[in-house]
């Protein structure tokens, strides 16, 4: 017996279309169509509500069609797990890595990212952080524009091929994190939606109406969204969630979506007996996401820190456009070193208000880092990795601060190696006017909507037999070893007062426990203060010079070292 | 010398417009035009914002021909105060008072409110609550429609005439709230939102745009508003602020309007060594109001408890429309006065979703509690009052428990001596279509725009001449003082479990410290079970008749009980 079920509010009759035959389904309280019927193993079928065309179920765990196609039941036979002791590494101990599987591999599924797992492994990060794989329309995309929230994307391939991903991930030791998006729905192939109230008719978004977190009828779509998060920790056994964008999950209610997210993850979590994090992407520098409950906040376990990204980027790279324009030198990124934010209720002038809050200041184990994700480079009009802008040595010293600064770092596919491919933004809509909007709407150099441009940010893995490479990746490497072994980089508290810098010459030193960080990007060789050499030496650099001597730390152009004890 | 000063962000040039004459402003930073001038004294002044027509300043102090009309300046001599010791009545034990000043006399005015005072002071209450006293468009209004947040409305009288009420209600022991509009401004004589950005893009209300607490260049239309608030307390004098519909305040930035403003008034009280509280209208039942901002709240002392005027309203009448289909009976009271929210995460039928959040809970002087008020009354077609559908009996009942509910009791004008005159809404806008508007939109039972709508809702001070209005004052005297004298009866912690009803009887039971309160509106007589007798007897009642025996407390139908120790 397999049970279908449909919520449809609205709907005075609900069918089950599957084999060319039509089951109405009864009706059940609270809008709900439901039956057990005699129909198991895989198995395509769709809903009729009062008689229309047939639509896929909204909760699918299956679209092996795509999202405009009918839905199919999972297999008889259960997927065989052997991961029962699998424990994630702690997220101050962790080293996440962002990866899109359709430009990880030249296949793009989730059977060839398996085929690069040792790669990871011998890297060292501890986090596979997967871009969105919630089906959506089209071959090709991103992700975050899913409409099937339930079920994987079906160019990735089936549902146990990415089981089998997160097996091989979790037998190497690898962790596994799903990028889920509760701020909207892809703008086309969204059929859940003529269903119910699921859009909000108060609050909307960037990128189309807000989902109705608060109005009426919110309980079953705070429940549905809810539920297709779980199904990623528990059919897929994910060890944490990356919560895309929560700035535009609008709820004004007093148990906000987020707050609840939290309580029934912990609830799943002490029922699975493993720890489950949830990790938010926000633009609002609210501390109040990581704050625990008891306390007033939503009690989530990490959030993206885009200030440091944006103070990285401007200190190495000069930029000025758009929002860098609110950061400057490195004083705003010994800021984000000392603080995490750098805005903390300070006046933003791309804003053009305050913006951030400074009390309660989040931990720094609170905080992701990164010198690059997917948004940094792809909504770059031609989608270009730091790498494109900076000196081979530059990008070193990019490395050597984010992964020995206090968050948990992030690293985004290829940048292990400097990959010299772009990951610009593409799509793949069949409507043929969303296309144009989407390409009008982007300006980007290159056609979103063109299949060259997903081939464009597909990893080049030859990459990896040029010696320069190889040298950028020993590189990473050794800094993720480095931190992996050292209790005292690993995230934890900010730094508090002990970082400073030079302005003028273009250096920071940065203390950490008994580690000191110093980076030096100004045009001349400079003298760190560094204080006593006594008992310490330099541990690990990069650059074309670096001595320690009774002056200081002397750093060519270009070139980072942590000193620590001898 | 005076100082002018005006925030016109889109500005070119401001001219000061006074006497005939125009005076060019300096450009300050931040979009402001500011000069000190020689001009002092009361003068009518304008400004000239690029040489369109002079608009009234935003922060006008004084409004003597209404909104649409010049501002004025101050008059060189400061009003001479002299409440220097006053202190307010602190919350836990305070009796609140709501007064609209247009119909609490005759006259209308603050002047003539003065000579009603010695009333409220034997009537024994400790607050009044002045219904907004902003200036708004026309002569007649409930207030909530103010475009001149800084001015009082010209129609009650001068800023002098207002300071005047403030300190004779001081010397006579009792404090003075100001009620307060943060959610939006009147529909009509609003001339600073053409000046600014005053008006959110993002977000929108039932009574038009939202303001811009959270949007670019919204840190000026915060402090406008902010500033505006606290004009109330420094500049009159008054204790606290009542927040009208804060559920309205939209503003998605990390330190809400709200917490911002209870840090700005916070500042306030210490720098002028007396307490200000602050006191939220929601309709969020959100308990983040009034935690503690260490706990992650905004921090304000209290909020109005809609639920339990809701339960009450639906106990004694039996009424069902509207919203108060949510509530049922005695059970919901009980709820009410057992836990403050009836809703607190419990489905709403008229809401169609959960409502309202359980942790962490109010304690009862966290909540204002009312059996009526301008809202409750108002919002019906006719504006007719409790006393209008119950019986003489009942109407005493209903004051019985609100007077020794644990939450901070309110009174609505008049409904002291179980006044006959209603409250319908009444306005006075100058266009034609917004008044036609108004009308089709409300479809009250009296026209909202005609002035005898308005005359109709002025107290009739001469039905305190008849002896069934002064029994009903007399009730309310007695109720007052026992509660003023009764530490346990103030507001306090909530009843917890110790309350128990009869849906079928109609009574019920609640414990407060060592009083017994009981209240019962059965059609035929009820013993109530009240325990042990021994040591106590009925120290107030009401009704047909009340007898306590060992069997119980016998209660006639309509009639209410206090029972204390001998």
């Amino acid at each position: 017996m397999t049970r279908f079920e449909l919520w449809a509010p609205r709907a005075q009759r609900v069918e089950l279309v599957a084999g060319g035959r039509r089951v109405r389904l009864r009706r059940a309280s609270g809008g709900w169509f439901r039956s057990e019927l005699p129909l198991e193993g895989e198995l395509d079928y769709a809903f009729s509500v009062d008689g229309a065309e047939p639509l896929p179920d909204p909760r699918s765990r299956w679209q092996p069609h795509g999202v405009f196609a009918a839905s199919r039941t999972l297999p008889l036979e259960p997927f065989a797990w052997s991961d029962a002791g699998f424990r994630a590494e702690a997220l101050p101990r962790a080293v996440f890595y962002e990866l899109h599987v359709g430009t990880f591999t030249p296949e793009g599924t989730f059977a060839a990212a398996e085929t690069r797992l040792e790669h990871l492994v011998s890297l060292g990060v501890t986090h596979l952080e997967l871009m969105p794989v919630a089906a959506f329309s089209g071959e090709r995309g991103w992700g975050y524009d899913g409409v099937a929230p339930f079920a994987p994307h079906p160019a990735y391939g089936s549902p146990d091929d990415l089981r089998r991903l997160v097996q091989a991930c979790h037998s190497r030791g690898l962790a596994v994190v799903f990028d889920v998006v509760h701020n909207h729905v892809g703008p086309e192939g969204c059929f859940f939606a003529r269903l119910g109230p699921y859009f909000s008719e108060r609050h909307a978004t960037l990128w189309g109406p807000a989902l109705n977190f608060d109005g009426p009828e919110s309980d079953e779509v705070r429940r549905f969204f809810i539920d297709s998060a779980l199904v990623w920790l528990r059919e897929y056994h994910g060890d944490g969630l990356r919560l895309d964008a929560v700035h535009a999950i609008h709820d004004e209610s007093p148990l906000h979506f987020l707050e609840e997210l939290r309580i029934e993850v912990e609830r799943l979590s002490l029922a699975e007996g493993r720890p489950l994090f949830l990790i938010a992407e926000s633009d609002a520098n609210d501390p109040r996401l990581v704050s625990a409950r008891r306390d007033g906040g939503y009690g989530l376990d990490a959030m993206w820190n885009d200030d440091f990204h944006h103070a990285l980027h401007v200190f190495l790279t000069g930029e000025h456009e758009g929002y860098y324009r609110d950061f400057c030198g490195c004083t705003d990124l010994v800021e984000a070193l000392a603080r995490g934010f750098v805005y903390a209720g300070r006046y933003s002038g791309w804003r053009k208000r305050r913006h951030g809050r400074a009390d309660p200041r989040p931990r720094g184990s609170q905080l992701v880092g990164f010198a690059q994700n997917h948004d940094q480079i792809g909504n770059r009009p031609r989608g270009d990795r730091l790498s494109a802008s900076l000196s081979p040595a530059r990008t070193l010293v990019a490395a050597g601060i984010a992964l020995t600064a206090p968050f948990i770092p992030l690293l985004f596919q290829g940048e292990e190696w400097g990959a010299r491919t772009p990951f610009p933004f593409f799509c793949d809509y069949a409507d043929a006017a969303l296309r144009d909007a989407v390409r009008t709407a982007r300006g980007d150099a290159l056609d979103p909507c063109a299949r060259e441009t997903f081939l464009a940010a597909k990893l080049d893995w030859s990459e990896l037999d040029d010696p320069q490479h190889q040298r950028v990746l020993a590189w990473h490497r050794e800094l993720i070893a480095l931190r992996r072994r050292t209790r005292a980089l690993c995230a934890g508290a900010l730094l508090e007062s002990d970082v400073f810098c030079s302005e003028k010459e273009s250096w920071l030193v940065a203390r950490r426990g008994p580690y000191l960080i110093a980076a030096h990007i100004g045009a001349a060789p400079a003298t760190l203060p560094v204080g006593s050499i006594a008992q310490t030496r330099i541990l690990i650099a990069c650059g074309a010079g670096h001595r320690l001597t009774a002056a200081g730390l002397e750093l060519a152009p270009d070139s980072f070292a942590l000193i620590g004890p001898l």
